[in-house]
């Protein structure tokens, strides 16, 4: 799993997902009791080893490794249980990061295009894909309770951004989690360079 | 040949033109009776494996390898048996995406262009190239009928378009169609680039 | 210190943020007396060799190695001494280079951004950053009291930018020196694209 | 030689800027009587091998190697002869296609960037390049003498545009050409982009 984790964080690191040690990355070791792998604080996603990604129990406890984990931990977790996720990628992408900042807009909707396929249990371009923007803040423990409420209502979303700061999404696994963070980072850009576009119809 | 596949298959990923498992690749193997090799569903273009391509006859049905073979196989027979292609590479990159959706027209028109010199039999940037754009559909089998009757009406075209979601253009071989593959993605760069272009002539 | 030199070379190489042997980087080996590895004058950052790197004393000599030391070997040297900085890493990238065009501006202003947090001592998104904009020379040895005036003026400042040229950042040691660099780059990046969207809010 | 030209190669096709077996790169082996080592035509510049490079003399003749010399070696020969080049490198880039189109202009101009220093014996950013801009043909043979007249004539320019087609480059050695490539392919990817900002001074 460490190095799985630490294959996704060069190639997102080389697309500069996760430039400057941003972005955090995690995966289920265990269920019962939940036990989580989450990359430490600081790490440099372009080179991670195995002693840069410590295990977390539920409540956010390091129970293995040594290093902070990373302050969103406890969002995590909270996708993790909320969704039975298996594991959970956050990039900070040029994309979200420009998509996200659009005042007064709580969502950002996807239709139409055959990337969506990526997305789990989507079977066809014409679905369409609303992806929660919440605010960002620095006390995401406190957010917990709101973020929880957003995930058990918006059922069908396979991920979420935080305006001007990027991107969660994930997966039963790894590789799910990262199909679908390819998938909607595409989308991101193609929807970012059409807003450049001065003459599109 | 699947070591080759493989290859190809990094550098498109590399490129962004096959995130999130997107995009297949396929080469005959036989002509007679014809055997196609081509990608398994979901396989991850980046890190393909020889077991991730199987082998498939003219009906579409595996015949050595295990895997799914992509959704879209019709079309890579379609299209082998319609120009007797020895190579398919289907892509979905960013600015096929963005140049395929404009509504109301149902072709790309490409021209005065030295890279036009990458496709089989241009020997001049004056050639026009015209990309029929298709409805895209998830239904492919069905639609092969109208595919095969654009192609035998097109004779001309090097590739086409489907809206949305990407590009197929094929060759003699994989060499070929490697070669038309990346001029035709850096004719869509070119033109999409200029579309964002605000004080161009 | 070699090694992590020509890494960092060899990744703003491929990020093209040194091309045309532009940029050069700086690390502190001792205090007392004040010594600098500082890349050599012309070199490909692509492919730094150990012999490609000299060491300079506070005066600018060559101590160690052969080579001329980059020209701007005086900003490397007064961001040394005025910010105690332990690595001062300078790039040519192609936002940097936009954003400290336009004329009448002398300071760029970013804000509201989670990726400020990759800036040292930045605890939250809510930071401002103004990085100031120098006009460019070619003589930084006679310039060398107006920068240190400015670093000493603007004591919460991260980097500056000089106009139409490129970014000075620094840090305790190279790896915050690189944090910071990649952290700035990025914004740069949603600055400036943003600038190309026509119907952003 | 060959190792170098393979190497220069490799870079150039993964920036983008010799997609589709497109550009070409020459370098001298001897003065008199006058060899050159120039990329055969229709190699993948991504993977040269020292058989894909043949040794042509004067008149453009193989006289080492076999395959076919690019049908614009009457080109290399020419700036070789015109300038005292060492070593030609031209390129098919996405903004140098797009910054040659604009009909009615005969030549680009850059100013006051300090990448401009990568051009050989430039000392300034305040220098002023101005890239000829030549028409499009499939029969350079016949244009050289009109390319000749231009290289006598425009003294000063370190390279040339022709439109809709890429760059040309030359320098004293390789390693000269390749600086003076990416500093060129850096200013073009500035000016471009500028041109799609809507809010720029």
């Amino acid at each position: 799993m460490a190095s799985q984790l630490s294959e996704i964080g060069r190639q997102c690191y080389a697309r500069g997902w996760v430039l400057g040690t941003s972005g955090n990355f995690s995966a289920v070791v265990s269920r019962d009791p939940l036990r989580l792998a989450i990359t430490a604080s600081g790490a440099d996603k372009g080179t991670l080893s195995s002693n840069q990604i410590v295990e977390i129990d539920a409540d956010g406890r390091v129970v293995a490794g040594s290093g902070q984990p990373s302050a969103e931990a406890s969002l995590h977790l909270t996708i993790t249980r909320a969704r039975g996720a298996g594991a959970v990628l956050h990039t900070h992408s040029i994309w979200s990061t420009i998509l996200s900042e659009d005042a007064g807009e709580n969502r950002l909707g996807i239709e139409g295009y055959e990337m969506l396929k990526g997305l789990d249990g989507v079977a066809t371009h014409e679905h369409h894909e609303w992806l929660p923007i919440l605010e960002n803040t620095q006390d995401w423990a406190a957010a917990v309770p709101q973020v929880e409420a957003m995930l058990n209502r918006e059922l069908k979303t396979h991920g979420f951004l935080i305006r001007r700061h990027g991107l969660y999404t994930w997966g039963r696994d790894l590789t799910e989690a990262k199909r679908q963070l390819e998938a909607l980072e595409f989308l991101f850009e193609v929807m970012g360079r059409k807003r450049g576009m001065t003459w599109q119809k």
